[in-house]
């Protein structure tokens, strides 16, 4: 079972992390990071840079793609090699996933026509242009039409938990919970906008605009 | 306020990327990743490459240390290169800490002496060996040493999260919350060995086994 983690340039890398660590050691999965071309592909702030190990073209028919976000997401919205892949592996994979603004990537495919779709609490708006239909969900699942969009970065975690119980069984995804330790205990309660409050949104558009 | 987050062969990716995830936005931060020498370091599977772009000889005063965890851990617990650089950085550091097994290298850098500290679940018992005393907890603080240990991979998040708010203030913390849109809602309840029970409990320690 191939799984492929899309890389661009300005990702968001719990985005990408987050599935890869979940669905690693999934019996049988093969993790592939793709991009445009192999190399070093670097995150928005340019701190960290994971490696692409494949090209596009050579991955040709994945079980699994999962598209994380980022800012950089906005740039590759018309990027035609990305695009064209996406729609060339949709057809024949099980599951074709994004994270965070990972879906208006998606929708930029049309991948997304008319459907419920779930993104980052930022950019929801954003998919209405793209054809998509914005949903403030964590997960928002179409399971015939094998597209499942998680909301933003942490989301991915939670996604990759429900895709490994599709793929496998449940008992072998609550092991992969126990591996990851996936117990949360954050020691706040401000991880959506309704609960954070607006003093607490208002800090993070700001660093948001300045830090992408 | 300089992050420095170690890298070594055959580390767990979520055990840097989420406390790198929840830090990276902080006002004045800089996330630097560092390992014995510059380049491309892999994760237990081999699947991921992360980009080391400093050595250790290049990181002399982190303001904050990070130590993931993985199965490569073990190999580490006598290298003397980063053990030494731990004890070292440590003297000046505002906070040294660990996620999942990297609390046994702490402890193996003597860092740990006679303190409680917590560890990948599967790996507890190893701490005593090391003069540590295994504690079952989330997150273990001793903010008067400076020392704080978080429990297995995704702990890390809520780690970095409570060091965020000492770092900066609450709000802030909370900002960065919501930036990740850390709402957890996992479809199960098997992030722990309480929680999992002993059929789920013998299925991850099967692949533990074989994956690592």
């Amino acid at each position: 079972m191939q799984i492929a983690i899309v890389l661009f340039d300005r990702f968001t890398a719990l985005d990408a992390v987050g599935p890869y660590e979940t669905l690693q050691r999934l019996p049988g999965a093969e993790i592939v990071f793709v991009s445009h071309q192999r190399g070093e592909v670097r995150t928005e702030n340019g701190f960290l840079g994971m490696t692409a190990d494949k090209s596009f073209d050579e991955v040709q028919s994945p079980d699994v793609v999962i598209v994380p976000g980022g800012v950089g997401a906005l740039d590759y919205l018309e990027d035609e090699a990305l695009l064209n892949w996406l729609r060339k592996v949709h057809s024949s994979s099980r599951f074709t996933t994004s994270v965070c603004s990972g879906a208006l990537i998606l929708a930029a495919a049309g991948l997304l026509p008319g459907m419920e779709a779930t993104t980052y609490w930022a950019f929801l708006d954003k998919l209405t242009a793209l054809g998509a239909v914005p949903t403030e969900a964590r997960l928002v699942e179409h399971l015939d039409q094998r597209i499942v969009t998680a909301a933003g970065v942490s989301a991915g975690i939670d996604m990759a938990l429900r895709l490994a119980e599709i793929l496998t069984d449940r008992k072998t995804a609550e092991a992969m919970q126990l591996i990851m330790e996936y117990d949360p205990q954050p020691p706040f309660d401000a991880g959506s906008v309704a609960k954070a409050g607006p003093e607490v949104v208002a800090i993070a558009q700001e660093i948001f605009k300045t830090k992408g």
